[in-house]
């Protein structure tokens, strides 16, 4: 409950590299009238983030007549981040600088049937050695690792993985990874790093509550409060994806019954196109990606049985969407994942219509739906990020407040 | 989004307020151990309160050899503070002293066909005249009012009642008031009063995720984050009332479809009843409060009508409280309002088994469902506190930060 001076640094702080990084080259005045800071915090806060070599002045800007005003960018010469998204079948690893490009990726296989921790471990770190070498970054250049795990990460960066072929419980992932990597790693799931990423370089830059929506195989939510992540209670917040949609409704994966999942989740979608045409040739059976793919090239022609399918999935999202709009008011929800990404516009017509008349008017007309505007892997990106806001919030706690 | 150094005194101020009135007498040392502060900063703090004369010593504690420590205390004769509940069918009005206990009460009773806002604030005027009369208050020792309105206050003061036989729709009540008495105002709906009561003086206290429900004959929730009330984007966040819980169910006052409102407010339980068993005697038709009654004795005997009744109840409350325990991740969840008075522990029980079930397996062993602790009206305690915590959060704004 308690907020310190220490959190107000450590909001600052973001704040300043946040902007640095939207609106590079800035001068210092610029930083301060966008962050809404003192000039003089300001320039403190450039001050201390330059000695962390994440900021560099670049060139000097004329300012009618008076001293020129030095220009600062994320530092491309600076720290190396990487960002690590594992999904049921693949391990994605990015390098990042610090203005988050990408500077350096991988992608390594998992086995369809069969994940043990030893396994995934070795996956992570050779995706890792791969992108290092090819970078010839040296492993005191690296400030982090974050990792994003499709599931929930407990206390103590245990691991829980609900997808089957995993059955992942309480596997103390963080341990594991220390053994093989020498550098400082963050675990989260993929609900927290795309939000993460949504409010660094995506449609929640500068907005205080928000919603970040992933659709895929699982289906949940992330959500940030005064524009940082709302974790509640035991770090499960945003698990909109197993709240309930149909009293005695179909099962999900996890066995929830009647959720939102087992309905808008890429199975419940096939589920709905076999219950709209048991014969479809769109239904690539046991092939979930197949299957959205062909409904997404379907609709792109008109089909009436994909649009049946997706109106009906747009339904049932539309009452989830205004749930989270009535409990939350959030000021912008954000679509994500896979199959908002194939299914995209299509999807959120219907989704609105229904929103609409589900929601109240007041937090109805206070938001607003859109589809995620980051134009690569926000998961990735988000897991950087978490590096970047743990090393932020750790820099100076011991010498200033 | 921003939080600044002036976030941070105020929280300060809340928090040695509330340990003072909690544990009065008490020593600066004990209060800055307890609020987490350091011996200066309360110090400092405690001076302040004591200036506004929120505070007074009222004693001296020995301390083992060394000088004797002075003892604090809610101030008796500080300003008083005045607590408004506007219900569907009276305006209860009481008075408070600085440790927000009642000094004198008045209800007065509302039309129940007819009420224009000018006639209300006829009723809360006459009442605020009787409770001062009767205490001999002169004007310039009134801290403030607070009012509670069951509906939605928008900016401005601009109050929507939803009610039958009200039908305001962003009634310029601020304003109204303004006219009429010479203290400052402060709106909010009883979902937000009841909550702040909790976080002063009720189960909530010291807890950082909260979630308060409100069952009368309107349902809502409000929602605490990091301690402090969560507004959300345009001041309704936690109209959990009206999120779905029924697709295609029954309509609530408002008109939403099959929201949980329709299902646990006392009319959804009266329909719940009539459906168990159309003739029984326990139904009051038109007469939800003598329903309710009568529901809550015959559960006192066992009656399996009134026990089938609740059930079914509990049943849909729990996939409600589920879906707020997935989604928020609250430490605690309060129930409070007349409905969840009168049928209690009845209803809990079956609530409990069903949230059980329907909640994910983490958040739900984090979290606690109990019945509102407050023995007395916690809307107009809670609508004094609304004045105390802006009297707080104004005081010193100019001079100090």
């Amino acid at each position: 409950m308690k907020r310190t001076h220490q959190d107000i640094r450590r909001i600052n702080r973001f704040a300043v590299m946040r902007h640095v990084i939207a609106s590079a080259p800035v001068a210092r005045r610029d930083i301060a009238t966008a962050a809404g800071l003192s000039v003089a915090t300001t320039a403190d806060i450039v001050s201390e983030l330059h000695d962390l070599e994440l900021l560099a002045e670049i060139g000097q800007q004329e300012s009618g007549g008076g001293r020129p005003r030095n220009l600062l960018a994320p530092d491309p010469d600076g720290p190396r981040l990487i960002g690590v998204d594992i999904a049921e079948t693949y391990v994605h690893v990015e390098v990042f600088d610090p203005a988050l490009r990408v500077l350096a990726r991988a992608e390594e296989e998992l086995h369809p049937q069969h994940n043990p921790p030893e396994h995934v471990v070795d996956r992570i770190v050779c995706g890792i050695d791969t992108v290092l070498d090819e970078l010839q970054v040296p492993d005191d250049r690296v400030l982090g690792v974050g990792v994003s795990v499709p599931g929930q990460v407990g206390p103590n960066g245990k691991a829980s993985v609900f997808a089957p072929n995993w059955n992942w419980r309480d596997v103390p992932l963080a341990a594991l990874l220390a053994e093989r990597i020498p550098y400082s790693v963050r675990l989260d799931n993929p609900l927290r790093a795309s939000t993460v990423a949504e409010l660094w370089f995506g449609a929640a830059r500068g907005r205080d509550h928000v919603a970040v929506l992933t659709l895929g195989t699982g289906v949940g939510a992330g959500l940030a409060v005064h524009g940082a992540i709302y974790h509640g209670a035991t770090n499960t917040a945003g698990e909109w994806g197993h709240t309930n949609l149909v009293l005695e409704g179909r099962r999900c994966r996890r066995g929830c019954v009647g959720c939102v999942e087992a309905y808008v989740g890429a199975p419940g979608i096939m589920q709905q196109l076999q219950d709209v045409a048991p014969d479809s040739p769109l239904l690539v059976p046991s092939d979930q990606t197949a299957t959205i793919n062909a409904l997404a090239a379907a609709l792109s022609v008109g089909d009436p049985v994909a649009e049946q399918t997706i109106a009906a999935t747009g339904g049932y999202l539309g009452v989830a969407i205004a749930n989270m709009i009535n409990l939350f008011n959030p000021q912008i929800i954000v679509l994500t994942g896979w199959v908002a990404d194939r299914l995209g516009e299509h999807l959120l017509r219907h989704t609105r219509t229904t929103a609409a008349r589900y929601a109240l008017d007041e937090p109805w007309e206070g938001t607003e739906i859109i589809l995620c505007p980051i134009d690569r892997n926000p998961v990735s990106l988000g897991a950087a990020t978490l590096v970047m806001e743990g090393f932020l919030s750790e820099a100076g706690t011991s010498s200033r407040s």
